[in-house]
C-alpha cells in the first residue's frame, strides 16, 4: 500500500508568502475603495530593460524558423550564457571560476530548495534566524530537521544562528558545529551585510570543521559599499567549501522570466566525491535546462546596453530603499538594512508582535509588508519592507506610515 | 562533518542520452566529411508554430512596459493557461478535471523526476522494462531502489514489468504488488499503446491494491486510433489512484521552450492526506512558476490557429514515423510502434546487442539512434528510432539503413 512522505505533514501552516497574499486578498475584497500598497513580497515592479526585450524578441524569431530553431538546451546551460556569467560576475572581479562550474537554472529559489538533495539525510543544517523560509522548509520535506516545537518555532535538528540587533542583524558563528551552513548576504530578510574579512572567518570555519556553506548571493547587485563582498569566492579557500547561488530576479527584474545559476567549484569534494559532478548528474536527470529565450535574455543582462539600463533600475529601487529608511527613521521608527540590500528591517511599534503589526499596517495604512516572525523566531517583533515598489507608491506608503507613529 | 547523499554514487554510468551524445560528438570529430543523421534523442526539429511565436512576441512586449509587466507568476500556473488546459485536454473529451487539479511546470521531465518526493522512502516502485530512465534514476537518487546488480541491470527494490514482443511491447500487470506504478502510454521507448479497456484494468488493479499510478502521457498528441485513451481519466476510478503527467514538448515542439503540467485530482488521497495539497505545497516551496512568456505560448497551443498549425506539425512527424516503419519493414527489419507514437522500436540485426548495433549504425550509415538496453534489460537487442527528424533526413537515413540488411 502506498504511503506518503510524512515529512510534508510536519510543515507548520502554509508558506509564508501564501498567507500574506491571502490576507491581502481578503482585505482588498472587504475594502474595494482602498488603494493597497505592497511592500511585502520581493517582487519587482519595473519592466524588463529594453536591451533584454530586444534579445528576447530576436530569440523568439529564431525559434520560429527551422534553421535557427533550438530544441533541448544543454542540461547545464548554453555556453554563451555561462561564459557571459564567468566574465561578468567573476573574472571581472578577479575570481577564477570556470564555465563548467556554472549551472544555469530556472531560479535561485529552485536551486536553494534542491541543493540539499546532494547531502546525507543525517546532516545537520545551520540557518540564520530569521531566514528565507525555503532553506528550512526544503530540509523539512527531506526529513533532515527533526521535530517542530510550536512553542519556540524551532526544529530539533536545526542549528539556529540568531540575527540580532547587537550584531547588526547578521548571524554569528554557531556554538554547535553544523554540516551545512546557509548564509545569505546581502541578507534576506534583514538587509544586513558583512565585510570581506568577516566572511573570510566563515570560510575558514567551514574549512576547519569540514562543513559546506551554501551562499545565497541573490541580492549582490544592491551592494553599494566597497568592503562588502559580491561573491564568497572573494575569500581564500572558499572554492573548497562553498556553493554560491545567484539570481537574475533582483538585478534584472526576472521574477517572471525565471533564471538563476549555481556555482559549484570543482575543488569542492567530500571524501573524494565531487559535488560539481553530483549536481551535473542531478541537472541531467531531474531538469531539462532553462528556455533558450530566457538564456538569451540572461546573456543580454551582461551586454553593454543591458548593464547600463540595469544599473539605472537598481538605482531606482535603492532610491526607494532610501525613501523608506530615511523616512521611517525621521518619523521615529527603528530601521536597519537598505544600504546594500533592497530590504528594510523594521522594529514593530507599540510592543506589537509581527503579525499584529502586519494587521495594523494593513488596516490602518493599507500597506502590506512581511511579518518578521514568518522568517524565524528571532524575527518576532520585526517587519520586512521591500524597495521593489514604484517610487510613487513607496513615497505614499511611507507618508501613510509616518502618520501612525 | 558534511556527508554526501550516497545514493547518487549508486547510479551506474552517466545518463543514457549523455553517452549517446558523447559517442556522436566523437564520431563527428573523427569523420568531419560524413553527414550524421540523428534519429536518437526525442528532440523535435520543426520550428515553433506561427500562432505561438505571435503570442510570445506579444507577451515579451508586455514584459517591457510597466503597466503590463508581470513579476512572480502564481505558483501553480496562470489561470488563463490552466483554464485552457482544462477545456482543451479534458472537458473537450468529457473528463471533469478542475482548474486547481492542474499544476503548470517547466516540463514533464522535471515533474516525472520530482513526483516521487511525495511518497515514503520505503515505497516500492514498478516500472516498465524498458523504460524512460528518469523514473528509476530519480528514485535511485532518493534511495528507494535498493542495490544495483550489474549482471542483470536491475535494482533489488524495483519491480520490473517486461515489455516483450508477445504482449506488443506493453507492460503486463506485475506479480509482486507495487506501491507506485509508472506507466507511459503512448510508450517511450517502444511506441506501444493499449486500449481504454486495457488501461481500465490497470486503474482497477491500482485501486484494489491501494497503489498510485504515475501516468506519463507526454506523447498523447500522436494517438491516431480511436480506442487508445488520451488520458487515464477516461477510465472509471482513475481520479482516486492516478497522477497524469503532460508535456508541451512533443505536441508543440517546446523542448527548448520548457512547459508541462501535472494533474493531481483532489479525490486522490492516501490515509486522508491529499496529494494535490502536497504537490501544491511543493510547488510553493521549491518552484517559482513557469515564465509568463512561456505560459502565454502554452495558451496559444489551444487557440484555433495554434491547434490547426500543430495538427500539421504532428502529421509531419507521423509521416516520418510511417517512412521509418514501412521502409524498414519492407527491407526486412523487425519493427513496431510508430502508429500512435513518434517512436519506432526496432530489433537489432545479426544478433548484435543494442550498443553494438548503435556503433554499427553510426559507423556504417552515420545514423544515430538509441540503444534499447539503455532503457532497461528487456530493451537489450532492440533499438529506438524517433520520428522527430526532418522528412528529408528521415528518408535519407532509412535509405542508408536499407542498404545494411
Amino acid at each position: 500500500m502506498v504511503k506518503v512522505n510524512d515529512n510534508y505533514q510536519k510543515l507548520p501552516g502554509s508558506y509564508l508568502f501564501s498567507t500574506v497574499g491571502k490576507k491581502e486578498r481578503e482585505y482588498r475584497a472587504a475594502h474595494p475603495d482602498k488603494k493597497v500598497i505592497k511592500l511585502s513580497i520581493g517582487d519587482v515592479t519595473q519592466p524588463i530593460a529594453p536591451a533584454i526585450i530586444d534579445a528576447m524578441h530576436k530569440s523568439v524569431d529564431e525559434m520560429g524558423v527551422r534553421e535557427t530553431f533550438r530544441g533541448y538546451a544543454p542540461d547545464l546551460g548554453y555556453e554563451f550564457l555561462r561564459s557571459a556569467i564567468v566574465k561578468g560576475d567573476y573574472a571581472s572581479r578577479g575570481m577564477d571560476i570556470a564555465i563548467d562550474e556554472i549551472f544555469v537554472s530556472d531560479g535561485a529559489k529552485s536551486d536553494s530548495a534542491n541543493i540539499q538533495e546532494l547531502f546525507a539525510l543525517d546532516n545537520v543544517i545551520a540557518v540564520g534566524d530569521p531566514v528565507y523560509p525555503v532553506y528550512v522548509d526544503s530540509n523539512v520535506m527531506a526529513g533532515r530537521t527533526g521535530t517542530y516545537d510550536p512553542a519556540t518555532g524551532q526544529w530539533s535538528n536545526v542549528i539556529y544562528m540568531p540575527c540580532l540587533e547587537e550584531n547588526g542583524f547578521a548571524p554569528m558563528l554557531p556554538d554547535k558545529v553544523p554540516d551545512i551552513i546557509y548564509l545569505c548576504f546581502p541578507n534576506n530578510p534583514t538587509g544586513a551585510t558583512i565585510t570581506r574579512d568577516q566572511l573570510q572567518k566563515w570560510v575558514d570555519y567551514a574549512n576547519e570543521k569540514k562543513a559546506v556553506i551554501i551562499y545565497d548571493a541573490a541580492y549582490e547587485a544592491y551592494i553599494s559599499e566597497a568592503d562588502v563582498p559580491h561573491s564568497i569566492y572573494e575569500c581564500d579557500g572558499a572554492k573548497k567549501c562553498a556553493i554560491e547561488l545567484r539570481s537574475f530576479s533582483k538585478n534584472a527584474g526576472f521574477t517572471g522570466v525565471r533564471l538563476g545559476f549555481t556555482v559549484i567549484p570543482k575543488a569542492l569534494t567530500i571524501d573524494g566525491v565531487s559535488l560539481n559532478a553530483m549536481w551535473a548528474r542531478r541537472h541531467g536527470t531531474k531538469y531539462n535546462g532553462a528556455p533558450y529565450i530566457v538564456q538569451r535574455a540572461g546573456e543580454a543582462v551582461y551586454s553593454e546596453a543591458g548593464r547600463a539600463q540595469l544599473k539605472e533600475q537598481v538605482a531606482y529601487y535603492m532610491n526607494n530603499a532610501k525613501v523608506i529608511k530615511e523616512g521611517l527613521a525621521q518619523a521615529g521608527y527603528s530601521v536597519s538594512g537598505g544600504v546594500n540590500a533592497p530590504y528594510i528591517w523594521l522594529k514593530t511599534t507599540g510592543g506589537m508582535n509581527s503579525w499584529e503589526f502586519f494587521d495594523y499596517l494593513l488596516n490602518e495604512a493599507s500597506v502590506v509588508g512581511t511579518p518578521g516572525s514568518g522568517f524565524g523566531p528571532s524575527g518576532e517583533g520585526y517587519f520586512r519592507l521591500t524597495a521593489f515598489g514604484t517610487y510613487e507608491d513607496t513615497v505614499e506608503a511611507i507618508e501613510r506610515m509616518k502618520k501612525l507613529i
